[in-house]
């Protein structure tokens, strides 16, 4: 891949990650970070993520030919307008935020023409949070979702795709309108619920949940305030989500009584079916796009 | 713990598990085993769970003087009535179910007067099944809920709690009611929601799912005959967990416009900061009696 300059906007798990597998990946290339505290860049330069660090997005986009946004999904926007006149005619801007369609109608509206972006959601990192985890290999194996629109320039996709490729990840290309209605279902609605679960406790049951209730419920450890960002900006889909969840919940209400045994079983036989499809699929390793 | 002859009902994961941990424990103690499947009983033998195994629950448990009913939860008073003019008297008969009401009232009305029942829910295991998973130390460590009713014999509540805590664990005593509406939100409700989960995505949703997923939905896995009987026998309880889940889900999706954003982050935070203090309490061993 030819990579000169890499600019990276926020420096944490992702950000720092990035950092980490291009600069052991792509020896020539320069890679550039942008935080707003001065000790994760001196962090992410001890730990050999970053060549240079400013604390201003504006000096690490400068004559980069590749910039990714590694802020929460809230900042996205924002942070595309602050660095919208400092981007050089050329490059190519993503994001690794955890919905689409927002970010990638922020990035057509604010950037210069001559400037491409392209959204991204590498699948990666979990409830760690901060450079101090990052890791070379974070994004080995996984799934990244691209969203092009009919306007994207195929040049900055390819661009994009091949750093994502160059770290690992297995390329998925979904509209930005199909990511966020799928990733509702797979990922923000199953992070509402498990707050759910924990939300609804008494305090006494509490005390005898077991490691089944804490492996269900890891990912209501989160972050609230970037959960908070992802479920208002998907809110229309997890609305969706929530109404076919609590179909489904009144369906098993249904099936609770004495008569129903069988159809209770087959419903029951169903999801562990399924869920053992999913576990043997991932024992094959992820679709390829 | 003074114990000649234990007799274990149903010999899977749990019973093979305390056959194995009372055989290294307690060296005087005779440890048979009755299973429906002579492969079974083989491995059990083998394996060193049991010093005798037998086809028909009648001959395990004569002479016994503790007998616990490892089955599922679906066919113990079925079992009851098939031993119950068998027990010794003096014995004591308790079980590993998940549900107590059914069972303890089953145990008082079927078993001879001078032959006591007390319900024990043992809190181990998993989604593993079958006596080649038992292990001596399966319980070290866990919660083992008793449930005594005004009308438990002490005398054979102390040996059949004498009989967890051999094994490593610590005793809660609640009543077979109280057992079974905290279970129901703290673990019923939990598989049943894991199941609707799985259960409500499309297949092309399924395609994108990572670890955080598969971590939330373990639980659906667990045997789809054990876990009908469970819902099934616990249905008001589970009905109302369910319902106080729906109520959780409603209250997020009024938060879910723009103008909450404060109200949805504490509802996050709320749920983060809880779960937190649960791993936090686990760090530090769970509650004694």
């Amino acid at each position: 891949m030819q990579l000169r300059r890499l600019g990276i906007l926020g420096v944490g798990l992702l950000g720092g990650s990035i950092g980490l597998a291009v600069r052991s990946r792509l020896k020539d290339c320069v890679v550039v970070g942008y935080g707003h505290q001065g000790d994760t860049l001196r962090a992410a330069r001890q730990m050999g993520a970053l060549d240079e660090a400013y604390e201003q997005p504006q000096q690490a986009v400068r004559d980069a030919d590749l910039v990714v946004l590694c802020t929460p999904v809230g900042v996205l926007s924002p942070l595309l307008q602050q660095i919208a006149a400092d981007v050089a005619g050329g490059a190519v801007v993503t994001d690794v935020g955890s919905t689409k369609r927002t970010v990638v109608q922020a990035g057509g509206r604010l950037l210069k023409p001559g400037v491409s972006f392209v959204g991204s959601h590498p699948m990666a990192g979990g409830e760690k949070r901060g450079v101090q985890f990052a890791r070379a290999d974070l994004f080995e194996g996984g799934i990244c979702i691209t969203t092009p629109t009919p306007q994207t320039d195929p040049a900055a996709l390819a661009r994009v795709e091949e750093l994502w490729k160059l770290l690992g990840m297995r390329i998925t290309r979904l509209s930005p309108a199909s990511h966020d209605r799928l990733l509702a279902d797979v990922s923000h609605l199953p992070h509402a619920v498990a707050a759910a679960l924990v939300g609804m406790q008494h305090e006494e049951a509490l005390g005898l949940c077991g490691k089944g209730f804490l492996d269900l419920t890891r990912i209501a450890s989160g972050d609230p305030g970037l959960w908070r960002d992802i479920l208002l900006d998907n809110r229309d889909n997890v609305r969706q989500s929530l109404r076919r969840m609590a179909d489904q919940l009144q369906r098993l209400e249904a099936l609770l009584d004495g008569q129903n045994a069988e159809s209770l079983r087959a419903w029951l036989d169903a999801a562990a079916a399924r869920r053992q499809g999913l576990v043997d699929s991932k024992d094959q390793g992820p679709p390829a796009a």
